[in-house]
């Protein structure tokens, strides 16, 4: 914070801050990059991970993330199996989402929905351990 | 990037960051809050320093970041100025806009319309200084 405040060096726009921030807060790619970064990487991992996401839409934001050079698509010949992993320019946006986690942590309650869900799985959690 | 790789402690789904990053990164919201951080208060400034964006866009957000706390509108009794700032939520934002700025700089290209643009308001400069 100090530092934008500090040098006032932001350039008003910039076109590929533009492109940066539409690319990754296109609706679900937050979400997805933020399973992929958790470690999931087949598709059926990351569809389970996020709650309201449609297989149709993760495999647009996959293939969208994979054109612009953030996801590889990696197919294994023996097994078939096929994995989704973060290259290089995926792997920095890691304070990208830290940064944000952080912010969230601090500003954004709990919606609503999501409180349920979370309750849910806590308990969830609970019965399991017995 | 390290501390996500060596703590793996981030979850797989977080109802805040999700909420977060679909407001951060909703069509142009973006682009109007760099605008903001780099100093502009007034609708009129904002719509001129963003191109592409229409004033139903512009006000249809501000009055989204202003409902969800990131925004404060004040209106000058004496003027009738109406001006639109930051406010602590708003500016807390400042290291994720910081970390995606550099992220933008390192791994996007200049988009092909968008150095148009800027070549021509680097020569309109050029021209404004004689």
């Amino acid at each position: 914070m100090e530092r934008l405040h500090e040098s006032e060096s932001l350039t008003p726009f910039c076109p590929r801050f533009h492109h940066a921030v539409e690319l990754v807060g296109r609706r679900w790619t937050g979400a997805i990059l933020r399973a992929m970064f958790a470690g999931n990487t087949r598709f059926s991992d990351i569809a389970s991970t996020v709650p309201g996401l449609s297989d149709r839409l993760l495999s647009e934001r996959l293939k969208e993330l994979t054109m612009e050079g953030l996801v590889e698509r990696v197919a294994h010949r023996d097994s078939g199996r096929v994995e989704y992993h973060l290259t290089t320019m995926g792997h920095e946006l890691a304070p990208v989402i830290e940064c944000l986690s952080d912010w969230a942590d601090r500003w954004v309650p709990v919606p609503p929905g999501a409180a349920v869900e979370s309750a849910t799985s806590v308990s969830a959690e609970a019965i399991a351990r017995g």
